[in-house]
């Protein structure tokens, strides 16, 4: 994994100067072609390129299953040949076009207001109905959890995290990248791709629990999705529509859970 | 502004739980449409609207300065007429149509790699030549007025906030959003329509500095960028490719500057 470069950099404390090293978290354009035709370019950071093309074509409604994916592979890009920066998933109706319309569903085709975009989501997805449980200590222990099993944030503190892990606290599969819905599409990518129970895990988040990130989550049919910071409106609206648990602030003791608080196992 | 809203939440500490108030901030979808067509939805925090707009169809290079600008209104959304979720910008030139392929400049239609999205830029910006000179000591009390001026994230916790100030440290203006890139738009919307010399400014960001940031920033030809968080690869080349001062962990008495050092003054 291409993750992070090292840079000269010139630091400053307070008001004394040294020339130095630093590592930077690399991003890159990745575009994603579906039977070679362009439907998307993320800025990402190398690494698991293929989960994260899978998880986009999912969270976006461009496929269902992984039963759809014939073969996945990078093109050379005729300019750059040494970058691995775009990667063609031929599905395995190899003959089928992506309308245009459904290029870029959660940005430019979102439709034109949030009831819009609630409703398409609502054509696409069922309500999750999934009845784990999840004691409030296990759900306390993640955070320190993700930090330690995160590779760059201590070298580049510029990426973000995001996991699975069971009702138990195993962890399932861990994604970075310096985009928060990048790294939840690495994560859902790998998940479809191994068939992980997903309506029996718990995401976390290093970010904010925006609309993106709770909208992919209910397409994936996760029942708990926590985030270290805060979540938005949307987020939370989204989540109570779908049967979706919301916590934000998962911090030390302490957690919001903003939606179906049902799944938590604490005292009262 | 309509910036959060009041919700119910089960605030657990420990193994104790208790049903609680919490404010949480708004993420509503926002369409601008230009000359009655939709050219970008983004989910953004309500409020500056206008600026929002216009530093997006700046920044995607779609005008290229106020005086472009006819009449900016909220359109009446037919489904939900309560809401203020649609702004159209009426052009001087008001019979102009936006051509698809400029629709989502740095999303969709930003090029397949990131030499075509460099080539872009070259060919609509000029490099930033601007001979200010910054004292460490002024960046270094910059994090802490950003945080004093910011009226949400106390209470919130989920809004970014930009802001521009001189190079003697007055707080030029300030923009607050949900969404690091909707933040800087509308800081940069209402620096234009101000007619702000931005030559002369240090802009500052609550977020991480990717791509897409100092991209906006070169477009509007800021000479200085700082964030209290990480900096990205490509926008460390952009900005040394353009001719601006990128600085990253700005906190306390430190920071790191990875490019064009020259404008800032400290001992060696």
């Amino acid at each position: 994994m291409r993750d992070s470069r090292r840079v000269s950099v010139l630091k400053i404390d307070g008001n004394r100067s040294q020339a130095a090293d630093d590592d930077v978290v690399i991003e890159e354009p990745l575009e994603v072609r579906v039977n070679g035709d362009s439907v998307s370019v993320t800025m990402r950071t190398p690494g698991d390129d293929f989960d994260l093309a899978v998880g986009l074509l999912w969270t976006e409604g461009i496929i269902r299953s992984s039963a759809e994916i014939g073969t996945i592979a990078y093109c050379p890009d005729e300019e750059q040949p040494e970058l691995k920066n775009i990667v063609n998933v031929v599905l395995v109706d190899n003959t089928r076009k992506i309308e245009s319309s459904r290029r870029f569903w959660s940005n430019s085709s979102c439709g034109l207001c949030g009831k819009a975009t609630l409703d398409a989501i609502r054509q696409s997805c069922q309500p999750i109905s999934s009845s784990i449980q999840v004691s409030s200590e296990l759900l306390q222990s993640i955070p320190s959890r993700l930090r330690q099993a995160q590779s760059n944030f201590e070298r580049t503190g510029g990426i973000h995290a995001v996991a699975l892990f069971d009702v138990e606290g195993m962890l399932l599969v861990l994604r970075e990248d310096i985009g928060r819905h990048n790294a939840v599409d690495k994560v859902l990518g790998a998940a479809l791709m191994r068939g992980l129970p997903l309506p029996e895990t718990v995401m976390m988040v290093s970010g904010r629990l925006g609309f993106e990130i709770a909208q992919k989550a209910v397409v994936a049919g996760i029942p708990v999705v926590a985030s270290i910071s805060a979540a938005s409106s949307l987020a939370i609206e989204l989540a109570t529509s779908f049967g979706m648990t919301a916590i934000g602030f998962l911090r030390g003791r302490t957690m919001n859970v903003y939606s179906h608080p049902e799944r938590i196992r604490a005292e009262s």
